[in-house]
């Protein structure tokens, strides 16, 4: 059984890579719930969502997030009612947060809910919310505190940023399903997110980050970072805020605790020999995943590299 | 001051004659609420949506019902998702619902919130639930008992009716502004609808049939029913299964408590002159609305024959 913890875009195309090159329900992905919030009333878990749109071949390749062929009516009807209009919620899209809010509104914990989904989606890879209490990511600006949809998808990201911090986050304990599957891993995946605001809350559940650092299997982290810049979105500037260096030492230094092989791209092959030391392997390869092959190369790669490391043989289709 | 008791899509025809022949802002309609219905987790209100969206000219020309040249890929994707696909939501028609829903959850009435929407949709006329009170017809028959949009919508108005009760009208009290408008109307027009079911669960809140009596303002019906037909829908069923002939005579005796005007089809016109009688006057016209001026010359006729019982003139536009 492979794990893979996770955000939304970034990390989960590596999620697709491996779902691609092994059996997708020897996969469990451990996903970031801390940007979820309430729009029109309803409950949006926009990580989850991306998984799930991503692992069943949903996505939209042009947008990368979002249900392929979308429209936007509902969307253009609410913005002529005044209702806001930022988030960008397509009318199939829409199916799948009322179906959410609905099942949350009986009862369901955010665990179930999302099984049920993702079973109605066919999707053979086991999808885990990494929390069924409430866990919001505060960012912290000039401009005064703001949700992680405030800063990242209505400001743009364009703020700066003085911290960051995790609501709730001492309180949450980790969804069913969740430590048991940390602890009975063959090997335990990082994927290439944001260290603070996609992967920084999971790790915020004590439980989860004590269960990263309890587990036989190795953890490797997938490096989100290529020199001093991210692949893709605010991780420099969310890293910075937080005392980490934006570079492959700056994600070691998040995942010191825990992490026992780091993957980093070809491009930082002098900053891996240098960071590389006993207890923490470092291999490169190439990381950026421009297209589905790539995704399943690097899958591919990073699996092998860590099957040296693991106690059992992991199956990977040739 | 004109006043229309309405349901959906018949009675509504009539209210918007109405509204093209006087000044919009002289009419106020007062809407059945007793359809509404929980649809994917979402407030519906059939009758309201439809008085707001034949008023603001929003309405589906083709379909009767619903937003003009809607699409309903979010209805495609919840069937996907095995969710209930019978009730037809538009992709624009739910923000409607959406904005409805989340104006309730933050504690608004009903009324508030249709006064909300009904602004945002620039409705220049007055739409006010009958109540702010849950009140749900229920149709009695042989396979059960089902709410009205189980009964009309998911099976068609097929099976027989035993009868017809309204949940919770014995304790629901009038909206505000509901008695006021009444009260002091210059006309008060019940619209062509059904009489049991769109008219009835009106009437069956006893504050507003008590202020049709008390009203000092003629009250004028035109007739839903031409010979021994209603002119669409199940009227004919229902009336029979609540005691009332399916004829202009059913209707008198449905409202007859306080009704001192029938308008009924030229059809009707011996069957007029029978009923007839010192404290109920029956006019005969064209009561078919096929076509929007048919609505106009309805409204302007009915108008012109309830001035001439009215305490004060109504401004018709020529």
């Amino acid at each position: 059984m492979i794990v893979v913890l996770t955000g939304g875009t970034g990390g989960t195309k590596f999620a697709d890579g491996l779902r691609r090159v092994i059996n997708p329900q020897d996969l469990t992905v451990i996903v970031n719930t801390a940007d979820d919030f309430q729009w029109w009333g309803l409950h949006i878990s926009p990580d989850i969502d991306s998984v799930m749109y991503v692992l069943s071949g949903r996505v939209s390749k042009e947008r990368g997030w979002g249900i392929a062929q979308d429209t936007f009516f509902c969307l253009q009807t609410m913005k002529q009612l005044d209702e806001p209009s930022w988030f960008q919620v397509g009318d199939r899209d829409l199916a799948v947060h009322l179906l959410r809010t609905k099942l949350l509104a009986q009862g369901k914990t955010l665990t179930e809910a999302t099984a049920k989904i993702a079973s109605k989606m066919d999707l053979q890879v086991g999808v885990l919310p990494m929390s069924d209490s409430r866990v919001q990511t505060r960012v912290n600006t000039p401009a005064g505190e703001l949700s992680f949809q405030e800063y990242f998808v209505k400001r743009g990201y364009q703020d700066s940023v003085n911290s960051v911090r995790f609501e709730g986050a001492s309180e949450a304990k980790a969804a069913p399903g969740v430590i048991d599957a940390i602890l009975s891993a063959d090997a335990v995946f990082v994927a290439p997110s944001n260290p603070v605001t996609s992967i920084g809350p999971i790790l915020a559940v004590a439980q989860i980050r004590q269960a990263l650092r309890d587990t036989s299997a190795p953890v490797a982290a997938i490096s989100p970072i290529i020199g001093s810049a991210p692949v893709s979105g605010p991780a420099g500037i969310l890293m910075a805020a937080q005392g980490f260096p934006i570079s492959i030492n700056g994600v070691a230094k998040a995942y010191e605790d825990f992490l026992d092989v780091l993957i980093v791209d070809d491009a930082d092959e002098a900053a891996a020999k240098e960071l590389e030391r006993s207890d923490l392997r470092v291999s490169c390869m190439n990381i950026m995943m421009r297209s589905e092959n790539d995704r399943e190369q690097l899958a591919k790669r990073a699996l092998s590299f860590v099957s040296q490391n693991l106690p059992r043989k992991i199956s990977v289709a040739s």
